[in-house]
């Protein structure tokens, strides 16, 4: 049964958990009121997918709450935005079940449902001493894309790769359902590598020491930061590549998977106990030096 | 697994099936900014579970996506909603799995999850010929607390019931779970008697006539109305209560079930054959003169 009724129906498969992840997107905070109805779905949708990739789920439906100005609500705007959302709902094969269009501010809230077999999902929780911290894809593409949108006003320039890693950041869910049997704990960067590590941390109690030199940062992120990228590598947010923790006996099977390309990571640190500091995650420069880390957290367009 | 990381994973039941509903309340649109964040928040999810009513499901799980603007986002005013939430999250025996607040204009977004046993929820298609019409409680309540509402700018008055109506419309989840075997379908009131038994019209192939006199009105609804409340009556929104059909041969079920008091309902109206006339619904009088039905609608804050 679709959209029409009160409510949709959907059946679950046996012996699997669902998964439920909720995400919200406001105009001025989470997109520039530049965005396209395409960009603000395709952002909205991805960003939400990638939470069932951190959780190892597979992503199977999802129901969308819209809150339109007048301004927006127009067949043309629709079109575009519906566009968006159509295209990225075929590309990872999930089904609109359910949702609403209020007359409002602009909002975009959606809600993803997903499957994972009883046990299987991946979690913050579960990194333990000793542990190797992995990056999939390259950190600091949504700060540096970010950037762009900020500065540029939505005008297209040579940086589209980067302008498409802040709209379309891809969600990492086919990387999510391998790591299923790989991984101890598992986070989507969507507030920063020092945060999202932090809250592995957390959830797992213990500590991560990370090492600038081995953070995975792409050439045109380096060209245009001012620092070679490393403050956006370590708490620019958006980028949507997982972190996760491997333990000793499953590192040899990563790190082959790794070399014959068929899971694209990199090795950033390691688990360590946690000690009484606020600190949960060192950054180490390349001379083994500890970087002064500062709670400075994620710019938003707020 | 509870609130904390990325997603939240749930047990379901076999041979049940997942019935998914979402809702979102904006500032000035469905509720006035003098609301109170224990108000809004008890509509917010009485108006969620008012779909699973009209399902006959029985809801299990909620999330909660809160957009707040700087001047609430202060531990009073999440203390007061939070309150809202947990009464009527208690009431119903449901659990918050997830969720996020972000920063913007005042909007509350829910997607609530229920079960029902595969094949026996209820809905909009399905109510035939000859079948008949009913409805649960009274109407024009929720019109009538709008009004309320709308003049005395939230200071409380002789009237409380009707704006206990507004800001805490009771689901009809008991009822709806008792209808799963008596109903052929089954509406909330969210946009009008008119409308919504339209809906189950069109889904159903059907018309249907009601009779202005078998209309359950409250007295205190009447006090207050110029015209005996038969415009917030057929007209009215946010009454949630459950339109439903039954067929022939379970008639008397019902009527002996509202006779001992075990179901609280009102016989108003009958299901015809459409015709090839706009009006899905016909309103007859007392003395079965046709009332002018324009489709006017609900008229919200906005």
């Amino acid at each position: 049964m679709g959209i029409g009724d009160d409510a949709a129906l959907i059946n679950t498969r046996p012996n699997q958990q669902l998964v439920v992840a909720s995400d919200t997107l406001v105009e001025g905070v989470h997109f520039p009121s530049t965005a396209t109805g395409k960009q603000i779905a395709t952002r909205a949708l991805c960003v939400n997918l990638s939470d069932m990739a951190a959780m190892g789920a597979q992503p199977r439906w999802f129901t969308l709450a819209l809150t339109l100005p007048k301004d927006k609500a127009n067949s043309l705007w629709l079109a575009d935005f519906s566009a968006g959302i159509a295209e990225i709902a075929q590309q990872f094969d999930i089904a609109l079940v359910g949702g609403d269009t209020t007359s409002g501010p602009l909002t975009v809230s959606m809600t993803l449902l997903g499957e994972a077999p009883s046990g299987e999902s991946l979690q913050r929780a579960g990194a333990a001493v000793g542990d190797t911290v992995f990056i999939t894809g390259t950190l600091g593409d949504g700060a540096a894309g970010l950037k762009l949108v900020s500065t540029i006003n939505g005008k297209n320039s040579d940086s589209d790769r980067l302008l498409q890693r802040f709209y379309a950041p891809h969600p990492q869910v086919e990387i999510g359902l391998q790591l299923r049997a790989i991984a101890s704990a598992c986070i989507d960067i969507s507030d920063g590598l020092i945060a999202d590590l932090g809250h592995i941390c957390q959830s797992s109690n213990v500590a991560a020491t990370i090492y600038t030199e081995q953070l995975p940062i792409a050439a045109d992120v380096r060209d245009i930061a001012s620092d070679n990228g490393l403050n956006w590598a370590l708490f620019g947010g958006d980028d949507y590549q997982l972190c996760f923790t491997v333990s000793a006996d499953k590192l040899d099977k990563v790190e082959q998977l790794i070399d014959c390309g068929e899971l694209t990571a990199s090795k950033i640190g390691t688990i360590n106990t946690a000690d009484d500091s606020d600190n949960l995650v060192t950054v180490l420069d390349r001379d083994n030096n500890p970087v002064a880390v500062n709670k400075q957290g994620y710019d938003h367009f707020g």
